[in-house]
């Protein structure tokens, strides 16, 4: 069992001093540090932080340490959160028909390996239910069609509010989300897109791949934003193809690579390693 | 020393009996078959064909397999090439002022892991000549300006006939060649374009890559064709980056995969493993 | 819907005429070969073919095929065997406690991936069976101790036997197969080893790794063979690690390249794409 | 052209208040924080730092630098380096008869891709001579025999000092260093292994690699040790192979993964970004 972790991170203008003064802090209480990563990024000016720290060397808890970081933290301009290891994310799965990045999830949150609590899937379509049920999440079927599509969202928003949720994950939903609803949970909706994007936005990702010949295909792992397959990208990877594979084909590898990019991509996620810099990310190892 | 071999390569319409006929007519006149390789693409009713024969199993030189198999090639409406590993293809290389492609297919050619001559290296800059002539090949400067373009490009095909070049490579030449030009070689320009494509066509792909903030960068070795970027793909492959690597540190990792790619798909093409599929390829291992 | 097709594998002592006479024969019953390769290794003079015909293009079904191929392939000294993608192989998978290579190919023949039928779960553990039976695949649960040994894998054999095996699948099985098994089976029980073989035999691997403190963890698939982790190799890949990785999260990584490396492995022996060469395997990509 | 930095890296027993004083210490001079990373190991109980510093930020010099930080240093019981990105560390090439690793390293320092000096190139045979003068480097040859063994080393060492060298790198040197001289600079002299660490050991890996019928082969740069090719390692990767490649074509497509391997370890190495953990390596990316 690994040990309980707080894990600081900070993203703010960049000046001198930062990681003097929050780890300092840190060490004035007694912290033990346990991994730590600083970025700087002369271009936008922008400075990221991300501290492991050992809980039980601190003499205050979740709560305790935002008192009294809060003052540093407002000197020094932080945007700063805190994660806990034993208060893992809570995250709402949807999903459409197609199951294998959602059955790929079950099966890793089940066997201990992504670090979360998963208190709902949602879907357009009814068919994942028992897949769903048989994990003993709850299930949602909330059809989306073109003119209920802004209901169908307000009520996938409620339900994701009323569960607790704090991260929103689309595995394969294969429904755009309105620009509005990206934009109340910026950092938070995690796509996987099934092409090594730029490449290959819009409709039938594998069957472009197969039309224009490329020897590799890809997934990418990004937040959702109002731009739609523009969103920041926090992971990606290929896997070799080759001419004696057909669209169909493409998209049975593509499964596997999918599976791979997304599971890791939201690893890095629940575990405090990603952060917004502008349209890009910082991930920390 | 490698055994000395004839290369077959064959594209025709698919039908009954094209490998049983180009065999037979191999194994009649004793010839000992090493590698082959064939496949019948469904959607374009093409079919492919490589067989690499031990050049001293047969009872005739080139000319003579020539001589003997084009009855069998017109009946079977085989658009047919044989190679011979004792005849390596000459290669052109154009280059402009970077040079680390070239670099390296001039050390790969000297040290025999290309096999190909070399006759000439052409640039529209003078700065690459004694990297050139160190290694004891001509080197040719022809400046290419917008108004001397064309005029530009009539002399270096003038200097790529008279020297017997069978195949060009744009080793990092940053100059884009006529769509004339490219009509009279198909399948016979070599490009290595320093983006995974269809991704960042145009200018500066690695700044365009940082900009979208891509994890991974890669490169793409491609035939040149009129349709700029879009000529079919040989070869790709990609390096793992992180949001640690600026504009400049992407284009150096860059060099490292662009150089791999285009000794690589040379290589396939030197080798006549490479076959056209419309604007896609065979490649057979 | 794949269009039905019957794999033909050819291995034998190398000579002139093979491709052709083979070749030869499915053309005369007017046979339409979709994709085919041929190599022979020139070290130990062996030569190996593989076909894939389109099944209604030839005039008699598989039994058929053996009656007219027989005279032939006795006169070539050919070891062969035909496939045919109507009557997918029966895998018969062991495992042990841990599910996830299980899952995984369980999930995979659910959905259609992995061309085979399962008949038969067997474990040495009872923990499995719900996993197993929730997919409608019969578990037997056969106890394996020092001393009941040799007679377990009589049970697991008979079972094996008694549903139509035709290849044993061990699914991460830490379980040691008798030598007298692996021999009577050859080239039909496939192993997946959790390290990048010939590095880590023994128990524990990624421990050794990470005490040896590689850059790369890997697994191996391979046949099992009376000399344990030693077997011909069928597929291998490896996977990037760092000094930030304990050995648990090694082991946590690793099942990801275990579960890809299996299915890849277990997919070409299922197609038949995958010939014993001594100690070493052709694979036809 | 980049700025200059100062490099401080840290090794020290863990403990609380390490990063907090070292960059309460750089921030009360003002220093600028570009990037960091900090590394615990639970295991060893060691605790790893690296930061690098915007020069001209700080008020003092490289000495200056020295002697405010020692007192602290002292405190914190810290194994402490300072590197500047002015004063690249100067490395002397070892190399035999094959001239691949040496001349990728020749390329990339002439191309600004190495941040080093190459004051000296040693060879125990004469033929690499031209290659490397022709760089403008010196070249010495000291032949190496069984009985001159010892003193032939005391040669190398002799001149390794007399140019001011930080670190030796083995490019394919095919000698076996003795014991006392990897001991005399632990840390400093960087091999590169043709074979994936640590299968393989020993002459003729890829002979051995072909044998076993890996489907991957690789390549390991580490640091030489008394112990044989059992050294901490610093980078390692792997390119697939299939069964048509023959042991001559493996060292041929081992060329390239050895290059690759040997210039990104010995670039991190220049970096400042390998820290020694034991038998391990900590490389921050």
């Amino acid at each position: 069992m690994p040990v309980r972790r707080l894990v600081l991170t900070v993203t703010c203008p960049d000046r001198v001093g930062i990681v003097a003064g929050v780890t300092g802090f840190i060490a004035d209480h007694g912290g033990w540090v346990l991994e730590a990563a600083q970025h700087g990024d002369l271009g936008t000016g922008r400075f990221f932080l991300r501290i492991e720290i050992l809980a039980e060397s601190l003499p205050f808890d979740h709560a305790g340490f935002g008192d009294r970081f809060t003052p540093l933290a407002d000197e020094l301009e932080l945007d700063w959160r805190l994660g806990d290891t034993d208060v893992p994310k809570r995250v709402v799965v949807l999903a459409s028909r197609e199951d294998h990045c959602l059955a790929d999830l079950l099966y890793r949150w089940r066997s201990g390996d992504l670090p979360c609590a998963i208190p709902l899937v949602v879907s357009n379509h009814p068919d994942l239910a028992p897949l769903v049920e048989a994990s003993g999440i709850p299930f949602a079927h909330v059809p989306v069609t073109a003119e209920t599509r802004d209901d169908a969202f307000g009520e996938i928003c409620r339900r994701f509010e009323e569960v607790g949720g704090d991260v929103m994950v689309l595995a394969r939903f294969m429904q755009i989300v309105p620009p509005a609803v990206c934009d109340r949970y910026p950092g938070r909706i995690i796509n996987i897109h099934h092409s090594f994007l730029p490449s290959f936005i819009g409709a039938r990702p594998y069957h472009q791949a197969h039309a224009r010949g490329v020897k590799l295909i890809g997934a990418t792992c990004h937040y959702a934003t109002a731009d739609l397959d523009a969103g920041p990208i926090i992971e990606q990877d290929t896997v070799r193809i080759s001419h004696a594979e057909g669209p169909e084909q493409l998209v049975a590898l593509g499964r596997d690579i999918e599976r791979v990019v997304l599971a890791r991509g939201l690893r890095w996620h629940l575990e405090d390693r990603v952060l917004l810099n502008g349209n890009r990310t910082v991930v920390f190892p």
